[in-house]
């Protein structure tokens, strides 16, 4: 079948397939934006409640909306008694992403009256997914682990309450705001493969439910947010290794990639990854340790050796630089892309909302493109069948 | 950010995006094939086991391999335990489409190693998932209607074992074939919706077991497989009603479409809908009843005014004509799109096997598209960022 336009095996690279309020990419000057403020100004000066005002609303909230919509987060925490039962059911191996993926229908079946599907609904599912979330995270380690489930506790703000129901100790002030920065510097990122997912599976009117749930499947991805899990796996291999240079120079050489380096997007920089480059050396000096750099040092030789090779458009991106400092928070390894999704929520609401109820003049009834055939084809009667009595014996 | 291609707010409609053998549709002239075959041929001739056997290997099996294909499928389509435990937690008013996706995550932490992911890792969990989906939705109904829930049947074929589990009755050997047929007609349609999401999930290396539960999402959606659900709430509702005609002229001058008429591909006719169409005007006959022959009122009497408008493109779609079939056979509606589910496995696992392994020159890491910016915006700088004490009060 003949199409308009072919831009086939690309990946959508480059192509503009939606206008979108929510945020904003310079890859070339390294700016991120969401709904119109610098990531900067709001790591350094707002928090992540704050920014999930922003993403699902549009506009900073003042002290009035703040509070109500913290008292309305905080009182939707705690998950259905048969989630937390379920939960006691899987096997202990089971990949926290795969727990998270299997939780959010679970979440859906708990809603009331889940035909309903106007934007005060998919506003109260999105205030509902972004506070139960990190529940569901922190319940599964603590069931996985044979220890008791820790309630949300109502005194605590988003991430401290969070690190308590992990790891049963309020954490200390400054480990709750480091956190709450990295859930800041998370929150959204356009177009990204997981929001892309996201908006694709509602676009044929799926209710949000399902589209975070295909959200956190596409964030699984090496590619996508498991590269934390990745990044941190490689530094605790090379904890030891002497020659970082040589293991970096040997692994190009193999034609191997370095985990956590490149973007689709930033090519001169990842301005997240600069934040979480200044909390890691932070970090391992009030922690004792060394993670982020030894981050460094690879990525040192990581950019000595593409300079040397004319590529300079490969940096660093923000897996890469958050992997430390999840690892000196003590977030188990394999939860780091669960953190991912504990803060990206926000975002895949807000583009969800933005993809159902948007007044986009045009705006096409569901994401469906075509592939050109590339396979069997003996003409439009196709090939001639044979029934299986005439096909030759294996 | 400038980008190269702009197709904005156009659902890629009409955009190649890829390479793919697994099928063909000309639109034009409404035609299906499956890795050379007509659907015409399979529907006739074939059957769905050697249809997935075909959409997953590519070619035809031979008797000897049809056998071997066959006892692995049935080998597989029990429920691991703690599948079936967790189901019988949840609230008995869950969607079956949100308990399908739900589980496709607890069938990945059953898998012994989900780390591995080679092409035979892929392809033996492809089985399963073909294996096990008609499982779950049948034993989620017997559990939801406070029934016994029946094991798999290794005696019967597919589409037979299923209606044993569903209902408890061995179908009748025509009533058996006929949902084979179904199968066989819904099992795979190059890049739709759901076929899309799955592909971009894994495109990010994420599982297969990421990739399906995607696509369930995307089928749930009331503008693809949910929608065979809504024509038959649309027949029901008009059972009683005396002027078919009067009801749908209504309707159009009231702006509101009619289920199941119009697809985003097929302008002359949907293949598969003309095959559901002859299916339901027998099943008529042997269920006394006129389901189908209704169905035809409302299709015949919106063509007639869809031509008096000058529009000859919208034709009654594959969930047309599948819903009075499903609902003769018993199945009960809100069951309808998962049978959409059961058959359109195999065309997912075929399109996450081409998108994980087909070697196409120039493949792409992973789908991530941009937007175009049309949100707040205040420069590179972003707009100037107020504290909390400087904002207004509500």
């Amino acid at each position: 079948m003949t199409s308009e336009v072919r831009i086939k095996n690309t990946g959508l690279r480059g192509v503009t397939v939606a206008d979108s309020g929510v945020s904003f990419i310079d890859g070339e000057k390294g700016i991120l934006i969401y709904r119109g403020y610098r990531i900067e100004d709001l790591a350094e000066r707002s928090n992540y409640l704050e920014t999930v005002y922003l993403l699902l609303f549009g506009t900073l909230p003042n002290p009035e909306q703040l509070s109500a919509f913290s008292d309305r987060l905080r009182a939707k925490r705690a998950l259905p008694a048969f989630i937390l039962d379920s939960m006691r059911l899987y096997p202990k191996t089971a990949l926290p992403m795969d727990v998270l993926q299997a939780t959010v229908p679970l979440l859906g079946m708990a809603d009331k009256d889940p035909r309903a599907d106007a934007r005060e609904d998919v506003l109260e599912r999105s205030i509902t997914l972004i506070a139960q979330l990190p529940t569901v995270v922190a319940a599964w380690h603590r069931i996985r682990s044979g220890e008791e489930v820790i309630p949300p506790d109502d005194s605590l703000e988003h991430a401290a309450n969070f690190l308590w129901m992990l790891q049963g100790e309020k954490p200390d002030e400054q480990t709750a705001k480091d956190l709450d920065v990295c859930l800041v510097l998370h929150a959204d990122h356009t177009f990204n493969a997981s929001t892309f997912a996201a908006r694709e599976v509602v676009s044929t009117r799926a209710s949000i439910y399902a589209g975070v749930t295909a959200a956190l499947g596409a964030l699984s991805g090496g590619l996508h947010g498991g590269a934390n899990t990745r990044v941190m796996e490689m530094l605790l291999q090379l904890a030891d290794e002497k020659d970082i240079k040589g293991w970096v120079e040997e692994r190009i050489d193999q034609g191997k990639v370095i985990m956590g380096m490149g973007h689709a997007v930033y090519k001169t920089g990842d301005p997240r990854a600069a934040y979480l480059r200044k909390m890691g050396q932070r970090l391992d000096k009030t922690t004792d340790s060394r993670w982020a750099a030894l981050a460094s040092e690879v990525e040192q030789a990581a950019l000595n050796r593409f300079a040397a090779e004319g590529k300079t458009t490969i940096q660093v991106n923000v897996d890469f630089c958050s992997a430390p400092v999840y690892y000196m928070m003590g977030i188990p390894i394999d939860l780091m892309t669960t953190i991912f999704a504990i803060s990206r929520i926000a975002g895949w609401c807000a583009h969800i909302i933005e993809e159902k109820f948007a007044d986009v003049q045009g705006k096409p009834a569901l994401y469906r493109p075509e592939a050109q055939y590339v396979g069997e084809y003996c003409g439009l009667m196709g090939c001639t069948y044979t029934p299986m009595t005439g096909r030759k014996e294996g």
